[in-house]
């Protein structure tokens, strides 16, 4: 499982975004807070991929080999879920 | 499953692109075709969502229940592949 | 400007729907026909790039060269409204 | 300006980001873990669009009526690759 990585890249994130309220605060040129704020936000997506990827080989794979129907749509359902909502950023 | 609703939502999208080529063409507002544009992707987001909730209730659940285990992750990298495409737009 | 352009792009992604819809008719695998529409959403953002550029380097220059004031704060609201939609995919 | 509102918006998301770490660490439910990474992109999208505003209606407005030209494609360039990046996530 990768939470020893996740946990990494969240210290490293939080020290990004520490970083970028340090460039607001200084009053920084405006563009470059936004190229920041793009590469936070492309860590974070590898970050949610990681645990997506947890999440599949773990949780999803006993739902659907499990007996609970209810519990495998729930499961199948939250996928899609978070697939729309990434869709919309 | 949707293949109707998918399929008629893919001609609404074709009807909309069509239009769209229409207000280049015809040299419309740039803001008024990039919303256009906009509404387009959202509508192909919709139907992004739709086929992969059919993939998860056949296909995934299929490949989790059955014997081979290299199916099965190739089944499961998959969505995580697509997940990570989406979150790059 | 990049109308003539854009308009070739247009039509290239008109086929590309088609195609879509094709794949979609003969039942083709989910996820290959997800990764379809990830690619027109790529060619649709570059439309919308192309254009973009354009009212940049027209209508905004004009209206900020413009004495105008509230027709300047329209035309720089709109781009801040089409970053944020964008931004929601 | 929005630099207090942005300043505050920061702090918010680094407490957020903090509160994402525990939920890591407390290996809490995936699903949910990544719910709380699209609130925090959610969030930064809205500082983007803040900084970006504030950027149009000051850098880009002296650009514009200023008379060096090279420096007005410099910045009209910027908004075109941050919004281009921005479609990619």
């Amino acid at each position: 499982m990768h939470n020893k990585k996740v946990m990494q890249r969240m210290l490293t994130i939080e020290g990004h975004i520490k970083g970028i309220s340090r460039m607001v605060e200084n009053d920084d040129y405006c563009i470059d807070i936004i190229r920041q704020i793009q590469a936070v936000q492309s860590a974070l997506n590898k970050v949610s991929a990681l645990i997506l990827d947890d999440h599949l080989n773990s949780c999803v794979i006993t739902a659907i080999q499990g007996e609970d129907v209810g519990e495998r749509e729930r499961v199948l359902d939250e996928i899609g879920e978070i697939f729309s909502q990434t869709s919309k950023g």
